[in-house]
């Protein structure tokens, strides 16, 4: 018995689990829950629901999805000469929202990190070349994070990716070194888009 | 179209609601459920939904409680000669937290605030006036926040308190001034009981 409702408990404890999330955010955000109306907070335990019920992987690039291919490989509006290679879902929704890039993507899912058991058998690798054969690119962007794993990945990529009549290239370091895609601004994504360079 | 499925965006904006949850925490969250197994986010979606079903106030001393009469009202084991009175339901936690306190709650659901427009007649003080025609209590212990509203609340209730027999008494000043009891922690909470005096 600590004061909390044993229902309160169960929620504060769910939140905990999250991740950034300590005791005292769970139990603000348990109390934010409580306080909101009974509609708002089944709408969010709607959302948490249809999250695992509806979102996959899209067939062709990885990219999360609702649908079986996703809305950017489906899209007509989008450059299909260009391609860029991403380690996670998240590093796309990053490049969407600095907007510099039209074309489509290729999610990894990780980077290669030989010490944690990750070799290119377990990213995307296979299924990158395979669009090769069928779609055709003028230019590759290797937009891995700029980390040991991410350029390692890049490096490995760029050696395997030449001689498919592409261009090579990696993002511009306008990104800090060492820092995951997903903290950098829109404003640097954008600068590292325009500063591509070819991959060596 | 930023990236993300239909499904994740409206996660994403439902966490964004949550207090100090920014779009790239709310993001972070929405990807830990979607990482998570299927049960792990049921069990989230129904401990939100569980709040706002069970969780009401005690019809004591209107504390969170999942039943009618909240379990410290209900306890044997609690010392019924004090009565610790609060302005929320979370600060019945932090002192229940601290372990120093054995006897009963008085939530008041709120402090005295005249500019937002809390008078007496907001707060919980006739339903405590009440309490005490039937209840005896010892002494009564005044834990308003060490704030301004929560002095004025503390001073409003020492006069009104002071003709039912009971000593009343503020806890002592262990706690920052200007801040509120939910920031305290464990030791200090413990301390400002040791030192309570009367209120004068």
């Amino acid at each position: 018995m600590n004061g909390f409702p044993v229902s309160m408990k169960a929620l504060v404890e769910e939140f905990s689990k999250m991740p950034g999330i300590g005791p005292k955010t769970a139990q603000r955000l348990a109390f934010y829950i409580l306080k909101s109306s009974k509609n708002d907070a089944e709408s969010m335990a709607r959302a948490i629901i249809k999250v695992k019920e509806s979102v996959r992987s899209c067939s062709v690039c990885n990219n999360l999805s609702d649908n079986d291919i996703c809305d950017i490989c489906k899209s007509a509006s989008r450059d299909k000469s260009l391609l860029c290679i991403v380690e996670e879902p998240d590093d796309v929704v990053t490049i969407e929202k600095a907007g510099s890039f039209n074309g489509l993507y290729h999610v990894l899912l990780g980077s290669l990190s030989p010490l944690d058991g990750i070799g290119p058998g377990e990213l995307k690798i296979k299924e990158l070349v395979g669009r090769l054969d069928t779609e055709k690119f003028k230019e590759i962007i290797i937009a891995t994070d700029f980390n040991t794993e991410g350029e390692a990945t890049a490096l490995y990529l760029s050696r395997i990716l030449k001689n498919f009549g592409a261009a090579i290239t990696r993002m511009a370091y306008g990104i800090p070194v060492g820092g995951g895609l997903e903290h950098a601004d829109q404003a640097t994504i954008a600068k590292a888009f325009e500063g591509r360079r070819e991959a060596k």
